[in-house]
């Protein structure tokens, strides 16, 4: 049994609907279908998603929310047509938009999440019916009757143990389940959403829950690419990576799939694959346990720009034990996170990203750091990227930091900073913005340029 | 005005201190001389501060000082007659430890300083008498009286900047002033000693007072090295270097200056040498603010052994505000200390000195990192040493790191870590101690061998 996910652009349209429905229909093992709301259709176009954020927001502003709610029901009014449903699907899909709006508002996240959930919702409801209308039948699934529960507020939603034992029974249903992504229910039966793209998490506790074969996720690229498609030409396609490159590639723009996504699988030891709804023939990249890094010991390259450097020295710095401690207090005051500390022996550095600072921010922490711990120096600097890269096959391959280096040395680009020796599958490269283009070609020309010719 | 200050070894014998009065004869701008405790004058012999340790040990046990109290009167008794001192100076130095055995034992370790000052104060005397007896008039300058004063306890014994403004008036000094090193006292009049080997501090902080035009630190070998002798064969002379090189090698057991008495100097402006006693016509090395590091980018390489590494991973990390700050508050409720933090994404290792771990300690540790910051993986890997290449060139000259990680590529040494991206005169490889000797003769080859020539 494999579990599908269908992302925004794989159901944004009836086009788009009929696609599914043929990948759905070329494999009778794919018998749990996960659903996103539907997406944009063209560039520049608006998903359902911040359509419904619009009109949620309308709601609790107390404002009139018909134009907004009118936007939503348009669209899947559109689609049902297209698909040549009962206009009677339409109808339930906007009395349940109504009914959402009468809920209680006493808490806003909450309402908020009870309105934008509706987007998957009535997308698994639209897409249950027109399966079921071409001879594929299919039930839309609710998860809390299927027992998708998660925590309470305020931590961020995420699925309890038991979820996992309850969602197992989906595999024992006849027809195809189409489940909505997104969301869950606390077992009190509030609904709570996980993070902007939360569907793939859907996907993925459904995959562990039932020990699919598989979980595909579908999007609409063909596979993950080695490197930036936008910056290097051509980059190769990943076959196949193992979980721990796939994580550490999302470190730096490899936005496939959601941060969390992962770890159910994993855990679970289901294989995942990335596939492509416009062109279902393409094999698409499979994340597995293990592969065979022999032939190629680095599986992708990354770069993300962004990153700002926190700058602190102190003479005998090294010998004060609670420095670090204290300042890494001084940034969780300023609830910011960061990336890497690297060090010398009077001095650190703090990376983070920089959409976390303000001017204000910036100068209560240098304030606080001269003020409290007495530092010599102080200063923060800003548009650093971070190259990293990423494969199973590095800690086994002694020279590699070798070639690395000697890619930086061959264009002139300075390594600004380098972090290397806690994750045994990445290494990591500080490097100024600017820089980002050119040692990014020249990185993927020395370690992948060379096995092309396959 | 030159100050010049002469170690343990330089004052542990009559032949010694004669060589001392001799340097100072040589060139009478060295108008103040710091001295240490009479150090060991063979392999195997034993330094006066650590007779006087014993003795105070003894003393606080209530135990007879009889027998520890003759050998160290014993060691000034020796000198004083191959000196051809008269032997007043011998009982003039008995009476002051019979005098200070006397003192309050209510705060131990303040009773242990009292002793064990007494080493460098006697030492003063001893040398004043003899250089006066030689026709060179000197005079014992008594710390308090020139005002060299610290802090109060808790706090490690520090001097106050008023200390530094009194202490300018030894300049004013017609007689060569010989200034016992290690110690000074609070405002109250309380005798505190800094670190062990802390003559080198008392020196600096005199040499930053009177302004002098070089501090003059006279020990047993003719200049700092490249790389240390006993694993590189005939390692360059380093003849020049910074202050920043200087401290940056201090990391990793160039251990010829004690980490506090660079400071002073350093914010006074006053160059520093190194010398030998027993060779004082090699010019040995000068520390000072900027240097030409056209010719040489890297300055020297230092090694130590003794690190290990606590490794935690957990899913997600790296989104978690407050994780690095949780973590180093558990190593510093078991004062601990750390040296560097590399991390990947889920990931981060702590880089520490072994001998702070026990196996207790390590189990405590892990325990709570497990349980409190609910972690997937926690180890302690020990064994590992540090590999550090110091140069102000280092920041400008593109490519090497490439030369460097070429080197561990050609040796098949692995890089365990790497840290570079704080300090811009420093690169840190963390490696595993039994590679130590293998690379660091690498590194030597490739970064000092082809300047060799000369």
């Amino acid at each position: 049994m494999k579990v599908s996910k269908f992302g925004g652009t794989s159901v944004a349209s009836a086009q788009q609907i009929k696609k599914v429905a043929a990948i759905v229909k070329a494999e009778p093992s794919r018998k749990i279908v996960v659903v996103s709301a539907p997406g944009k259709r063209f560039a520049g176009d608006v998903k359902v998603t911040d359509l419904l954020i619009n009109l949620s927001a309308a709601a609790l502003r107390d404002e009139s929310t018909d134009e907004a709610l009118a936007k939503v029901v348009e669209r899947y009014a559109q689609i049902t047509d297209e698909l040549g449903l009962d206009h009677k699907v339409t109808h339930i899909i906007e009395t349940d938009l109504l009914n959402r709006l009468q809920s209680d508002k006493s808490s806003p996240p909450l309402f908020a999440d009870l309105i934008k959930a509706s987007g998957e919702d009535n997308s698994a409801k639209l897409i249950a019916a027109y399966l079921t209308s071409i001879g594929m039948p299919a039930e839309y699934v609710n998860p809390f009757d299927a027992g998708l529960f998660v925590n309470d507020l305020p931590e961020r939603a995420q699925a309890l143990p038991e979820a996992y034992e309850r969602l197992a029974d989906l595999k024992n249903k006849k027809t195809i389940s189409v489940f909505p992504g997104f969301f869950g229910y606390t077992k009190s039966g509030t609904l709570r959403t996980f993070e902007r793209g939360g569907s793939d998490i859907t996907g993925s506790i459904i995959a562990a829950a039932v020990k699919a074969e598989l979980y595909e996720n579908f999007t609409d690229v063909d596979c993950v690419f080695a490197a930036n498609p936008q910056v290097v030409e051509n980059p190769a396609a990943i076959e196949q990576m193992t979980y721990r490159e796939m994580r550490e590639l999302s470190y730096a723009g490899f936005a496939v799939l959601h941060d969390e996504a992962l770890m159910p699988v994993f855990k679970a030891a289901v294989p995942l694959c990335i596939r492509n709804t416009n062109n279902p023939s393409a094999p698409g990249t499979m994340i597995v346990a293990e592969r065979d890094h022999s032939l190629r010991p680095v599986t992708g390259i990354s770069a993300d720009s962004g990153f700002s450097t926190l700058y602190v020295s102190k003479y005998l710095m090294n010998r004060e034990i609670g420095f670090g401690r204290k300042l890494l207090q001084i940034l969780e005051d300023e609830a910011i996170s960061y990336e890497h500390i690297p060090s010398g022996i009077d001095n650190l550095s703090v990376i983070l990203r920089s959409h976390q600072l303000s001017s204000d921010k910036e100068q209560r922490i240098i304030d606080r750091v001269k003020s409290e711990l007495n530092a010599d120096d102080v200063h923060i600097r800003s548009d650093f990227s971070m190259v990293v890269l990423v494969g199973e096959g590095m800690n086994n391959q002694k020279g590699l930091t070798a070639r690395a280096a000697n890619a930086f040395a061959r264009t002139g680009v300075n390594i600004e900073m380098i972090n290397q020796g806690s994750s045994e599958v990445s290494l990591v490269f500080g490097i100024l913005k600017e820089d980002e283009q050119k040692i990014l070609n020249e990185l993927y020309k020395e370690f992948f340029e060379p096995a092309l010719v396959h």
